[in-house]
């Protein structure tokens, strides 16, 4: 048994706060009439929208023909989950605005060309902590018996 | 440098394998015109399909109206990184199938009820390892200088 709530909101500025320190997340969009889901490097613009990186020509630019997408992050850290969900709008970003996201800390974990800066507008953030419920990891056997 | 190659592909043995290792993905689904993403704990079934549960009237039961979903898991362990991402199909299970989920180790980690199981038939399950070029992990200054 525990004190704690099991399941409780997160405000928008611990939302941020959990998207500034995680460098993957995973970006659902439209292709055609199907949903495709990919994990992403991504930053945090300003507090109000996240950029991430891609090639010409990749799958994931189906979403200039259909802006709407969904983003998560997670961590689970001992017996507490936490997650944020966004829903918003993508669009490519081009001149002045793509250099600048040379100054944020997106940092693609593989080493390939992605020339394609898309930012990732939010209309809906959803932020839960979860204490877990997880009593198999309580049924191992005591080293000390 | 390094003398790995940057990315490899997975076998469909090892997508399995690194599902069965794994207790929470992403599932991405239609909501109307909608694009949405949960976190979901889920089981493999057979290593054929992923079971889930979730309540009664919940978001998720959007997938009842389209089928069309798409799920990832991934994992970061040291300088390497795997994820695994599905396309397939969602539906409903009853009766004796929906019982027979009780046997399989679908364990949610938040305690509510979640009387309705869901199968994800897998349509084409694509998964990659990457070692990760992360220079800026190694840029930290060397204690013993």
């Amino acid at each position: 048994m525990t004190d704690h709530p099991p399941t409780v909101e997160l405000s928008d500025e611990e939302c941020w706060a959990m998207l500034h320190d995680q460098e993957l997340g995973r970006l659902a969009f439209h292709l055609a009439d199907e949903v495709h889901l990919v994990p992403v490097n991504f930053a945090v613009d300003h507090d109000r929208r996240l950029v991430i990186r891609t090639a010409e020509g990749s799958k994931l630019l189906g979403l200039t023909m259909n802006a709407d997408v969904a983003f998560e992050v997670d961590e689970v850290v001992d017996d507490v989950a936490s997650s944020v969900v966004i829903r918003g709008r993508a669009h490519e970003l081009h001149g002045a605005e793509a250099d600048a996201v040379d100054q944020l800390p997106l940092r693609p974990w593989v080493d390939e060309v992605r020339p394609v800066v898309v930012a990732i507008e939010v209309d809906e953030m959803t932020g839960r902590r979860h204490h877990l419920h997880r009593p198999w990891l309580h049924l191992r056997p005591d080293p000390d018996e």
